[in-house]
Parts: structure tokens; sequence; C-alpha cells
């Protein structure tokens, strides 16, 4: 059981609505410096343990500040990605390019950055090579197919994954690698995302160092830089329990005693990339209630809708709610809790029991750290939300504003008309 | 079967990405106003059709200007909406407000610019009342709930969409509006999305006009305004055939004949609120290709992704795919088509037998002028594409820009850093 608690209190809410208001994301900086926290303890036995964040999930500088100040990298896919990075101060290998479908420019914002390349594609190697060179350290992405069985529901099976290289492409992209000069290496797989059960992550470990020892005993080549990526899933449900980190840490590490120690191949560093476990349960989609409707089932309509957080409407993807105020309330009505989009699939949840809603009841939908505002569209002319960030000593400051009709009208031209 | 064609020659379009790179939307007014006639010519029996095109598929003043040339209305289903349809010039009863969960600002802007008010639930006569006022012709939007049996993929069963009023209720909607001071009334529904069998308009056809019939009868409202939504869908795959509008239309005045005339209440105002069919089979989004990839699978990778057209990777939507020269090469290869988006669902097409593809090449995806730019994210730090007008002289506006990393950034304050 996970209990699903707003970290301040209604009447603490409604004055944060007076200046800011609904619906907006906010997000609690102290419980992300403690997810951080208890990642890295997990890890703490490893040589320069590095969690590079998933910029992806939560790309606001705010946050990746934070995420700096406790040590964090972070884990860039894209241009915009890296610049954002940039612009926190990060730099060198505190950043990892890791993107696919490359465009040059990406590969030369990296180099200038001096970022870690991990390269998804061995068609990659003169690609790079001719558009930006390479850097230091090279890292190439696996993917071991139907080698490594059952992936999970979001990511799929490994071999139908667009990702990465094949084993036999891995040894070659080494060798290829080396001859053209490259001298430092590191690699990364990819193989599941939101996953509850522990086991697979200290499975891929097991599957990574088996590969780090193969490389060095067929190729000499020596990894200096394992990335296990990310995948650590958050418990959406109350009756879900977060993964024990400490376990698998320590799964790890039996692992690389037995695989990296024995084979004298420590220190090998080990990195992550994880962004849902490290924000996603500390942020939360605050709404107001706008009507109720009573036709073949009871709909409470919220002013948040799908634009502010996709996940319900195009993963099915329960997200707690709790109204404020009534926490313990029973829980006697059934609801579907909708947005106003113009999509009948713009449901923030379906059959769910909830206490007695009313209009004007403001309502928190748990867990829209991570994907959340970031995943969000403009259909139907939707504006996305502000982000509030509530600091420890209980202030809030908004760390990016609401989209306004301008935002939304800024790439039309309506001066002909 | 439907003919896939690109309305437009190879060298062509290297023409046109001289001057707008790819990847960009591309949409044929020709096509468009095609399509608005053969829709208006099905129904040119009826009194004063009109279509009012649902601006949510395809928010573009341009698009929505040559509609209006072509005599269409604005459905509009959100404030920004409003103001795209004011600005291109519509007012009056030429919009309509289909929305759900309605703010007020919404209601308000409706009355100032005269649209028609089609409201959702009954709950919103004195909410209307209260914060805009009436409307001269006042709408309800009906679901027959499990009265309609059979509702389609999208759209769900009447009975689990949040839309519209009860039987029960839209009889108790129009005494009340009534009493109101209300006096000239329209009706509405929406109960299917992209449907091929042109049956299901007409049944639909038939509901309403028997609502209307049974609405005169027992309280003596005389509907003067009939919508029967949109959801005429479109041959995404070349297997599949157009919906027979002229079939339809044959098949709905038969039904006005034996229902609406036949019971004295002709003249009835039949509307529509077609969005896919318009231009949905007019847009095409070009893209270059940037990569190919062999692992386990062969992979072609564009310089588009799932933030250009979402509904493959939402729906697993089919979208045909040419490639530009290739047109009459045997298709003799089996590819997955990607974006560089940073989620395997990130793929236009799977399993697709295309011609040998190289890099460099120009693919063409088709049908995307509707629900394509426009349900476009920035997931992942992409930036959505340019839309431009392929006009019937050949030559070709740009409609809308695309975005830059400022307008990605424009809600982020940096300067704090």
């Amino acid at each position: 059981m996970t209990e699903k608690k707003v970290p301040i209190k209604k009447a603490q809410l409604e004055e944060i609505i007076k200046e800011f208001p609904t619906p907006f994301h906010l997000y609690a900086e102290e419980e992300i410096r403690k997810n951080v926290r208890r990642l890295q303890a997990a890890f703490s036995w490893a040589p320069q343990f590095k969690e590079h964040f998933a910029v992806k999930a939560t790309p606001n500088p705010y946050i990746l500040k934070i995420l700096r100040e406790e040590g964090c990298g972070a884990d860039c896919s894209s241009l915009a990605e890296l610049i954002i990075a940039e612009k926190t101060g990060m730099k060198g290998d505190d950043i990892v390019l890791t993107s696919n479908v490359t465009p040059f420019e990406e590969y030369q914002k990296a180099r200038e950055l001096g970022a870690i390349i991990n390269i998804d594609d061995i068609s990659h190697i003169p690609y790079l090579e001719k558009h930006a060179g390479f850097s230091e350290l090279l890292s190439f992405r696996y993917n071991p197919g139907p080698l490594r069985k059952g992936g999970n529901a979001i990511i799929g099976e490994p071999e139908e994954a667009k990702y990465g290289l094949t084993r036999e492409q891995i040894f070659e992209a080494y060798k290829t690698a080396r001859q053209k000069g490259v001298c430092r290496f590191g690699i990364h797989t990819m193989v599941i995302s939101n996953e509850l059960d522990g086991n697979y992550f200290i499975e891929t470990a097991k599957m990574m160092f088996d590969l780090v020892v193969d490389l060095y005993r067929t190729l000499d080549v020596r990894i200096e830089y394992v990335n296990l990526g990310g995948g650590i899933g958050i418990p959406y449900r109350p009756e879900e329990e977060d993964v024990d980190l400490e376990l698998v840490g320590k799964g790890i590490k039996k692992a690389y005693e037995e695989k990296i120690v024995a084979n004298g191949l420590h220190p090998l560093k080990i990195a992550m990339e994880s962004g849902r476990m490290i924000t996603g349960p500390c942020g939360y989609l605050v709404a107001t209630v706008l009507h109720k409707k009573e036709i073949y089932k009871n709909y409470i309509g919220l002013d948040a809708c799908m634009a502010n957080l996709m996940r319900p409407a195009i993963y099915g993807a329960y997200h707690h709610i709790t109204v404020m105020g009534k926490e313990d309330w029973p829980r006697d009505y059934t609801y579907d809790v909708t947005g106003s989009l113009c999509e009948n699939n713009d449901k923030f949840a379906i059959n769910r029991e909830l206490p007695k809603i009313d209009i004007g009841d403001l309502v928190v939908i748990h867990d829209t750290g991570a994907h959340g505002h970031a995943m969000g569209f403009n259909y139907n002319g939707k504006l996305r939300s502000a982000e509030l960030l509530l600091k420890p000593d209980g202030s809030v400051e908004m760390i990016r504003r609401a989209e306004t009709m301008d935002d939304y009208f800024s790439t039309l031209d309506f001066s002909w008309l």
C-alpha cells in the first residue's frame, strides 16, 4: 500500500489559488530531493554512481537545478533538452545524449557541450564522425532483442523496439570505434519502462555486466561506464508499492562483485537515467470542479483537461484523485472525472469511487510530476497550464507560466485577413 | 479501392523544400473545395443546408477562409476556436459553440459573436443564463444513450459518452428554456466518429427527425435547426472506400419527407459539422529520410515524428505512405517507419510493405489534413512543423510557420540562472 497524500492543506492551497488560478501542476521540492537521495543511497556502494535525470519527464530548469544540486546529471534525447541542460549549468559528462534517428545538429550540440554521446545505431558511427567528430568517451545503446525475453507493457518486447544495436553490432561497433581512435567507452541499455518489479533491474544489470566482461575478453575493450537506463516504476495505485530500491541496489552489487570485480574490471562506473521515479510522485495537478452532470453516468467536469495530463486518455492510466477537505469522507459516489476537451477519452478517471463532489471543490490528481505537463498538447485550442514549485519552507514559486491565447496563436498570421 | 495520390510531382516538391524545409504538412486547396462541394451537393435538396466545419480538425484561418468562401460556418468547442472563427470574419449563426464542461468565458464570447449556443448539459441552462444570458436560438445536444445501440470504435457507446442530455432531460430542457423566454430552438447530436458506413448517418437523421416530431407533438416546441454532427469517415487505407454521400443524402431526404414534411414541420434546417472528411484527405505530411537502421527489424527514420502526427502512435491508425519518385516501384521491402521521439510508439507505420527506401528520400504520409498538426505536442522537446497551402495555380504559401526553440522555451524563465 502507498499512502496518497497531498503535501499541503486545503487552506494553504486556497491561498495559492488566489495568486495562481487553477489548473496547475504543483511540484514538491522536498519529495524530489528525497527520491534522488533514496536512489543514490541504494547505489552508494558503486564507484561514482550517477543519476542522469531523464529531462523528457519534466523539462523545467528549476527542477533540473534542484537535481543538479543533488549531484544529478541530465539524460537528453533532443536538441531542446541539451539546451535546457546547458542553461542549467550542466556540461561535460553531466550530460548524456541518448537519441534515436539523431539529426546531426544534436550531435554537434552534444560535442560542443562535451556530453557523453550514446549512439543508437551502428550506422551513426560514420555519421557522427562526418558531422561532429567523436567525443572522448563514446557509448553505444544495446538492444538485446530476443536474447532478453519479457519486456513490459510500455516499452514492449526488445526485438520490437526501435532502439539500440544488436549483440553482433555492439561488438562490431566497439571494434570500429577503436580503429577510428576512440579510446574511452561506455555502454547503455533501456529495456523496460514503468516497472515495479525490482528483479527486472537486477537482471538487466547482470546482462550488462556479462556483456562488459565479454567485450573485454573478446575485444580487449575496457568499458568504464555502464548506463542501466531508467524504467523504475512508481505506485500510481494506492494498492501498489514502491520498487524496493535497497533490494535492487544489493542485487546489483552482488552481480557487480561476481561479474565485474571477479573479472578484474573494477572500477566500473554505474549510471541510471530515471525520470518517473524521481519527480513522478512529487507532482500534483490541481483543478477546480466547474460542472457536475448526471446522465447515463455521473460526471465531474474539471477546469483541467487532457492537455494537462495525457496518460489517462492515451494509456488508460490510473492517477489517484484527492478531493481537498474531503480526504476522510466515505468514497460512496461513483464518478467519471472529465476535462472539457472535445474528445470522449478526455477523462481523468472512469467509474472512480470518490466522496460526494460539489461544484467549486478543489481536486488534486496525483503523480503528475513526470510525463505530465511535458506531454501536453494544444488540441482543441486548449492551453497548457503553469507549473509551481512548493519549496521546503512552504512557499510557492511559479516555475513555468501558463500559456496564453497569444502563445496559442503565435505561429499563425492573421494580418492578411 | 481509393487511389492514394500525391497532388504534386517529386520535382515540384523538391523545389518547395528549397524554401520550406521538411517536415511540413501540405494542404491541397482544390481538394478541400471539392470535398465541401461534394457534401453540399448531397444535401442540395435540404432547406438551407449548412456545413459547420469542425475547427478542431484543422484550426488554421487560411483553411477556414477557404471554407467560408464555400459557404461553410464553424463548429467551435473552445474559446480559442471561437476566436479563430471570429478572426476569419464569421459571426452570428455561421458559428456554433458545442463545448462540454463549458467555462462561462466561452458562453460570453459566443454571445458576443451571436453564435448558436449548443448546450451540453441541462445544468448549463441556469449557468448560461447567469453568466451570459440566452442567445436567440438555443440548441441542445442529445445523447440517446442506450436508446441508440452500436456506437463505433472512436466515440464508443453513447451511454459511455460524456456528452449531451438524455431523452428525458431534452424534453425538460426545452420546456425550461421556453419558460425563460427562449423562442427559437435547435437540436444537435454526435454519436459516431470516423465512420465509413453511410447507413449510420441515415439512422442518426431518422432518430433526430423522430425527436423533432416528438418535441413538437409533446411540447409544441418547433425545432427549426437540426445538427446531425459529423463523424463521416475517410478511407485511410487504399482498400477502403469513401462514404457514398449521395446515398446518405438521398436516405436522409427520404426520412425528411416521411417524418418532417409529412408532419408539417417543413422547413427544417439541416446542419452538419464535418471536419475529417473535408480536410483529412487533402493533407500530406512531407518528411525526409534521415537514417536507415537494420537490427531485429528494418527501420526508416524520418525527420518528422509523432509531434507532427499522433494518430498512428496513439490509435495505431493506418496512414498510407508514398515514397516520392518510387510510386511505381515494387513494394518488396518491409519497414517500420519511425520518428525520432524517444518513445517506442513513435512509428508512422509498422511492418509496412514499401519500395526500397534510401537516405534522403522524400516520404509523404497521407490523410494528415484533419487531427494531424492540430493534435501535435512538444513532448521530448520536439517542435511542431509548418503548414503549407498548395493553391489551385500550383503555387505554395506558408499558412503557419514552424515552431522555433524560442517558442518551445517561451513559458520558461531562464533569467534567474
